[in-house]
């Protein structure tokens, strides 16, 4: 079955993780992906841990459905090759900080000389302007600047880092709109563009509506610990063995759920009839609802609430996520045969669309792995010239 | 300017968070978005509060560049209009539970035979397969299940939300990179698909490195706190006044951060000389840092730090972050004229590309403000027509 976004090629510079989840995201969804890596090391992400036989599981979970190339960028000949790589290529994607580029001497005006039509797509920490463009950044940094920390914590506790790199991973969700967009555009008015994703701008952007509460208010949106801030009951509850999560999001529900745990009374009752009630009164609801809760093990409470149509949920840990029969349904855990590490599990594509493929076509590369091909096929190298180029350490 | 989007239309029956985040980015981007309201009480975020002169902030933050119309989709009539309206679009974009379209008659396999090329979107709790597909799902009950509140908490201590929509406005995202993908894909083959995005799927997604940690270790990850869980010196400090994040993510990094702090002697210490070493006695290396980082205010350390080109940043609180230059260098922060709550800000758009403009063109719509000229203009409406629709409570 064919992939939606088969014929695009992106020539792909990026490390890490920002820029390699939106790469990600366009060979997933069929882009060719050709990652250029330094020749010695290549992406800094293969030298950390955990380790399935010397293979990064960081790096695996990042670089599926791509080929990787060495190249030597700080070499004249390495830049050489790289320039004559541009013009088969539509989007060229990098996550250097701000002057890196233009210090290898290959930044966005440079390679729109050698192809107007390129779509060339940075991501960074604060973008390519402004007074922080040069300053270092690392995902937890920005989550320091966009304000997201002040919300992740209990009430009058500290603020607590989001456990994943989610600053990286939403700024490379955004860079990949970005450019999908821009090569429409290519579509319509014949010439590429320069995509600028910084990831303050894009926490920024998730936090419109703390940010629209304050404009309004005047007061800094408080963390809401584990209880919505406006709504009751929606939060964490311990049950007999496992917690739940409850959402009961309207008056409706609220009637269901008092019907479920077998407490009507609560539904008239002048303390919790209303959700305004139910906010003012959260203490006195959350004492009795947490009484009732742990009489039963969690498994028996979802059984009742699912029957209800009352929106609730387990607070799963890892291992329990990925065991789910949704998330299995869904295709969202896949195996994948890997050369070195053998066969291992990798996360799947969000991306569904009918017609199309969400499998994954190619495990993670190995450093260089598709060097002597890409340069064969693209720029029509001999095999004498690439051992040359072995030898000169260009890739 | 023109935008990069422009001449994409967009039919959007989505409500509250994931859907809006969505059509949000699309209309940004220059799509034209007709937001489709129930007539009476139009989409419900417009009634949840904070409110400036009766509009919700919460709405406006999610609504500007969308035009409204008011629509009775209940009724034969209603769902006649949709109809008609499909052909002149391409893309429909909803947020319902599934199956709800269906008992509408409004389904992708309905609409696609109305128009071929039109893009269908949906996207929901689970998804529209699998075992979960008609429960309800809140973003705080797919927090629970997709693991990442197991990761946002301080070690032993209970986990705690997000406190942010960040899983709707995720799947928003990636709602928006499966519609422009299956757009691209159109040109090509000249139909339209149905993309189907889950919730849960994309925070799956977002978690698959603490996953890929997983099925290597078969431990689950625990939450890092305020601390990274493999890199050290990365982490929250308090200082004389404030908390600063700082980020020492290599080894020359830690020899400038030595420097920059005046204590060269502990890059060489034993117990801190290599990155390994600071996870092993990271307590001790707090309680050193701690102690030093004390001596001076927030603002000293960062200058003494951007100095010394290591990574470091305050801990915002929202208003911290909105006024902070680099955000209003940006333009992550606008000014909007609403008609009745007047002169507004909104965040701005992330997705900066060269020869377009990140600017906001229209506000948030007043309900159904579009309904007469839409009708007129895609289906040539009369004035009468559209009276009588009106006295029907058809729109």
């Amino acid at each position: 079955m064919e992939k939606v976004l088969e014929g695009i090629r992106v020539l792909d510079l990026t490390r890490v993780l920002a820029g390699p989840f939106c790469t990600m995201m366009l060979g997933d969804l069929g882009a060719l992906v050709i990652k250029i890596e330094t020749p010695d090391k290549g992406d800094d992400f293969r030298a950390t841990g955990p380790f399935i036989k010397g293979e990064s599981v960081g790096f695996m979970s990042l670089n599926r459905n791509k080929k990787s190339i060495t190249l030597n960028l700080q070499s004249e000949k390495g830049k050489e090759i790289f320039k004559k790589l541009v013009p088969h290529f539509d989007v060229v994607v990098e996550n250097f900080r701000p002057g890196v580029m233009k210090k290898l001497g290959l930044e966005y005006k440079v390679l729109k000389e050698l192809n107007p039509r390129i779509v060339y797509a940075s991501v960074s920490g604060f973008g390519q302007t402004g007074p922080y463009a040069f300053k270092a950044a690392y995902d937890f940094i920005i989550s320091g600047y966009s304000g997201i920390m002040s919300l992740c914590a209990h009430p009058g506790g500290e603020p607590t880092r989001i456990g994943i790199g989610l600053v990286d991973i939403v700024a490379g969700l955004f860079t990949a709109l970005g450019i999908l967009s821009a090569l429409r555009a290519r579509e319509i008015y014949g010439q590429g563009q320069m995509v600028d994703i910084s990831m303050l701008d894009c926490m920024i952007s998730l936090m419109e509506n703390p940010i629209a509460r304050y404009f309004v208010t005047g007061v800094n949106p408080q963390p809401p610990g584990n209880q919505h801030p406006f709504m009751a009951p929606m939060g964490v509850f311990p049950t007999q063995a496992g917690c739940i999560i409850i959402a009961v999001g309207n008056q409706t529900l609220w009637e269901s759920f008092c019907r479920a745990i077998d407490r009507e009374d609560l539904f008239s009752h002048p303390s919790f009839s209303t959700n305004t009630d139910r906010i003012k009164n959260l203490t006195e609801l959350r004492a009795v609802l947490g009484e009732i809760l742990r009489t039963k093990p969690l498994g028996e409470w979802m059984e009742i609430f699912d029957r209800g149509g009352i929106p609730c949920g387990p607070l799963n840990t890892v291992d329990k996520a990925i065991n789910d029969p949704q998330v299995r349904h869904r295709n969202m855990i896949l195996d994948v045969n890997h050369p070195v590490a053998g066969q291992i599990k990798l996360c799947g594509l969000p991306v569904k669309i009918s017609g199309f493929s969400d499998t994954i076509g190619a495990p993670p590369p190995m450093i260089g792995e598709h060097t002597y091909s890409v340069l064969r096929e693209f720029l029509g190298f001999k095999d004498q010239e690439i051992q040359k180029l072995k030898a000169d350490q260009i890739i």
